[in-house]
């Protein structure tokens, strides 16, 4: 990519002044704030000519990434994602901990936005100097949403991030993508475990490693501890997420404060265990092997489907499939003998 | 495909005759076994020259198809799905239906077949005139075994049979697969939730829509009934794999033949819901458009995968991707620009 050195190696802002690929380098491993939120901005950016310098930048960071623990948090709409991150990002912060807190949104492309990771909606700690929250990127072509996380993950841990919080909505095809970019996956409930379950992706119990029943406070707070032990017998039946580990049900109160170290400590426990039987690691390198097949698979396809042949022959071929007029195998064959 | 009407037609066997394509069809709708056989050793064949009289014969059978009802049933080697398939398929064939059972294999190319769906294991159910037992196909490029089955299964259906019963291990991949070829799905359970469930895929319990704890006889049944209870509180607190239809536990002795026409009964009500609800046909489309955009996918794999620039750099690319030395973007840029 040397060709990429020299003058093109510029991001120009809209309206904005340009700035070299190795100057945001620098900025990012000072930890300069503004260096890091540019540099992301590059990353989501969908221009054609700002993908090379991304992955210009995203090569140079990567020495210095990796050393961050990442953590997914996914939950219903209402169980409490926004004060519960609020309250345990404090928690690190206060620990000494810098904290990068990410929204994965993949609905936001049509919906707006149904999650933001904005800062009105964590007021204290996007006013905390070790916190650096950034909202979901919107979508874009090849598995956007989700590369673009993926990446910026790795600018925030090239810029010292000890921890990252990776936020998604529980109700869409997001949590086995979720799963697979992070270490640790935690589960926000609501009290009532069977009614809330219905509205989560399935299967979705067999790939956390916690799950945390919030708003364990004042009159709910009986009704919370049931419902964590409710979770703990479904869990005694299922899989755990992570060979090793057991996943289990626990109480918090984002509200009072109450449970927020012991889940920390819990995450902690994890870290140990995980990095003691080397599956920490193994992981990660799955994760990585994963996502390099998935972005090959997402290639493919674009490449495939945005052919004008394709485009124009297939709503009539996948009709007469659904219809049970032609068979996959001759459909498939036609399409590819046109494309 | 008119080029393979005429002499091209013709699907020789090793050593035996030719057959044409119209004289197989014509056999296959008026209920031939042999022809039915020979159709479908056509379809399995991995030759080239096969591929295309065998879709030839797909097409021309297409409007004969879909009118069985469709039956998956899996489980942990061990559960019993031969006996629990010989009483439940004798069961049937007595009641006048016309039974094929077809297994589905996925890791057959590389043991040999650890599930062989064959006559030896299902005495009296394959002496039966009313039944058709099939094996698993071999492998062969393509989504091989999935794809065989899916199209055994539709020259089947226009070979009269009622009821298709599709066996797979339930230990593998291919669960969900089987789950969007079939009607109604079975898991076949031993007493024993918890220890039996972790042999199991992830999420089995929100694909299926019912689970049969077997062997509820003599000393074991108390347990058997216990473990029924057991598998209803835990699906209480599940998705059902069907909208509109609730997921239970049953038990049943496949060797004193006690509970098989209760769980006919089950699929029955299973069958009239669905069907009063628009959700049978429904989901029918859907797996039929699922099936098309999975052959898509495979083919876009084969062709890319087998390029020789592509198998000689992956290796490569893979092993700096998994160490954390390119950055996957950045691989991913470089194999399409080589490929």
């Amino acid at each position: 990519m040397s060709e990429h050195i020299s003058g093109k190696s510029r991001f120009q802002k809209r309206g904005g002044a340009a700035f070299s690929i190795p100057d945001l380098y620098n900025g990012i491993v000072q930890r300069d704030r503004s260096s890091l939120a540019r540099a992301i901005t590059l990353i989501e950016s969908n221009a054609e000519q700002h993908f090379s310098l991304a992955q210009e930048l995203l090569q140079k960071v990567l020495p210095k990434s990796g050393k961050s623990l990442r953590i997914g948090i996914t939950g219903v709409p209402g169980a409490g994602k926004s004060t519960f991150i609020e309250a345990f990002g404090m928690h690190l912060c206060n620990l000494g901990f810098r904290v990068a807190v990410l929204a994965v949104d993949p609905s936001s492309s049509i919906s707006g936005g149904s999650i933001l990771g904005d800062k009105t909606r964590m007021e204290q700690l996007s006013r905390h100097p070790n916190a650096f929250i950034r909202p979901s990127p919107s979508e874009g072509k090849l598995g956007g949403v989700h590369r673009k996380t993926r990446e910026t993950m790795l600018l925030c841990e090239a810029s010292g991030f000890d921890v990252i919080l990776v936020e998604t909505v529980g109700v869409g095809q997001s949590e086995a993508i979720i799963r697979d970019m992070v270490d640790f996956f935690l589960l926000l409930v609501l009290t009532g475990a069977g009614d809330e379950l219905q509205g989560m992706k399935k299967g979705i119990m067999e790939l956390v490693d916690a799950i945390v029943v919030n708003k364990a406070d004042g009159d709910n707070k009986p009704l919370a501890l049931k419902t964590k032990k409710e979770y703990n017998q479904i869990l005694h039946f299922l899989h755990p997420a992570t060979s090793g580990w057991r996943t289990k049900a626990y109480t918090c109160s984002s509200l009072y404060l109450e449970g927020i170290s012991e889940i920390w400590n819990v995450i902690l426990e994890f870290e140990k265990n995980t990095k003691a039987s080397r599956m920490f690691n193994e992981r990660r390198k799955i994760q990585n092997k994963k996502w390099l097949y998935s972005m090959i698979s997402d290639q493919l396809h674009y490449r495939f489907f945005q052919q004008s042949e394709v485009k124009s022959v297939l709503p009539r071929l996948e009709r007469a499939v659904m219809d049970g007029e032609k068979s996959v195998s001759a459909a498939v064959f036609e399409l590819f003998n046109e494309s």
